[in-house]
């Protein structure tokens, strides 16, 4: 995909509203144009987060079909990250289309509870659990869009000090 | 890389010896054309092992110049198993070139102690904690090769029951 704007977006994805020198990412940086371009929405405002994401075939584990342990981890943490953001945006009062404060990840913990399908899209969902200070302690979920999670996971995520340098 | 036979490493990796029906995971299958190849091999038989790669500069973070989360996420994940993998092997009395049994993450969990650079070759070393039944505890570490760490980890391993399917 490369590049993507906003504008390109029915919705702006939180990850649209990093900032430019904090973009690319590749698991879920718009400027990184070799990336997954991941993108969160809210789906309650400042409560839950929802990703929806269909990894490539070539994403396998071990036997084909079956997603790996690195990609599941992959999305569940620039989920949180994402989720963590936007909410820090929104107890700061920072409208919905504004640029979002960087966080980067302090822990991941994901637990495996069955194989993940490939060739379908997978739903990530995050709920914000704690805030505190800097840090943001989110619970995760991961599977097939509309079946069982498959894997379920924690991050804490922690706000950059400084402000984002020069793009 | 794509298929990389025993003949062609100076070593045997764990994740050569995989059965062909279980080498095809994005992290480290030898026959994923994809993949990043991760390759392990023991330090101190049955104790500890040591993985070194080299991510590309695609995998940044926000920021370029330091890994993303998720690729150090699944650079453990991957060593691990194959460590998991070789010790029970091990264990087994099996021969260091004969093929090993396949494990699979129950879960894994990353602490991220500081950014992981770019542009250099990274450590991951993992220890076997506890063997019990079909799972295996380890210990990880990644960061710089020769520096200290930047990342520590914890995952479970545990062994499939079935024989492979064939490939």
């Amino acid at each position: 995909m490369g590049r993507v704007s906003a504008q390109q977006r029915p919705e702006v994805a939180f990850q649209d509203r990093y900032p430019d020198s904090y973009a690319h990412c590749y698991g879920c940086g718009r400027l990184n144009d070799d990336g997954l371009h991941v993108a969160s929405h809210w789906l309650t405002v400042g409560e839950e987060a929802v990703c929806h994401f269909r990894p490539a075939d070539r994403y396998s584990g071990g036997m084909p079909g079956n997603a790996y342990g690195g990609i599941i981890a992959s999305l569940m943490d620039c989920h949180a990250a994402g989720t963590a953001a936007a909410a820090a945006a929104e107890a700061d009062g920072v409208p919905e289309t504004e640029p979002v404060p960087r966080f980067v990840t302090a822990s991941l913990r994901v637990d495996y509870l069955a194989p993940t399908p490939l060739g379908t899209t997978l739903e990530i969902r995050a709920r914000v659990r704690e805030m505190s200070g800097r840090k943001v302690l989110l619970g995760l979920t991961l599977g097939p869009a509309g079946a069982q999670p498959t894997a379920t996971g924690e991050a804490v995520m922690v706000r950059l000090r400084d402000d984002p340098p020069p793009a």
